[in-house]
């Protein structure tokens, strides 16, 4: 039943175009979005057509917060970051998605929001994939 | 033990100005903004020094999320709103705090987020007194 409610999961395709899979943790697809301005993890719950995290059960609401704040914990202790920024929004992408980013004070829009803010910029080729090397090994440490 | 935790909590004064209590959740200060542009709720966790979700207990992480959604769901509920918008940023204030906002298409700055935009606007008279009743019967039922 389990793997029946996974299989019918199917990532937004603006999510895809937009972000990197890191890994697969027990509930969420984790992901690295391609801007670069901030060190910037979306996970996204593996449960089809789950637009608010009330509409999740009580055991994934609860997995999705282990999951969002240990991705919070390792994400601080890789970057140093000044705050961890977590949110669900959705307004553009409907697709139940949680927001995990490093913000630094004098970042490109601090103190305010990321979302909405200017333009993406690309990762330097290798950067990318050394961050994300970083991540796996604070996630599995 | 568990009052002497309670007791050490001291609400942000701008948390405290900008906000009023709606009521006391079995962990938080549930608070109506008083931006009347968006209908915003905050909830503070009555924890003492927490900046991040991830310091909280793991039980206090539970209770949060639960917390959360159920005001959430609440909010949905008694506005109708397109999609509710959840963060927890504190890159101005730093004791812990979650956003649950309502959205709606066309609001002040849909579909960015609402945090550093514009300029908050007062409730008029009787609507907040009628809000925060509106609000406090959908938790209780």
């Amino acid at each position: 039943m389990e793997e029946c409610l996974l299989d019918d999961f199917i990532l937004d395709r603006r999510l895809e175009s937009d972000s990197d899979s890191v890994m697969q943790t027990g509930l969420c697809d984790l992901r690295l979005s391609k801007d670069a301005r901030w060190p910037w993890l979306i996970l996204v719950p593996r449960r089809a057509n789950m637009t608010e995290i009330f509409e999740l059960t009580p055991l994934d609401q609860v997995l999705l917060t282990f999951e969002t704040e240990m991705t919070a914990a390792a994400l601080k202790k890789i970057t140093g970051a000044t705050k961890i920024n977590i949110g669900a929004l959705g307004n553009i992408v409907r697709q139940l998605h949680v927001h995990v980013i490093a913000r630094f004070e004098g970042d490109a829009n601090w103190p305010g929001p990321v979302w909405s803010f200017g333009k993406a910029e690309p990762y330097e080729a290798g950067k990318r994939d050394e961050f994300i090397a970083k991540l796996r090994e604070a996630l599995s440490s």
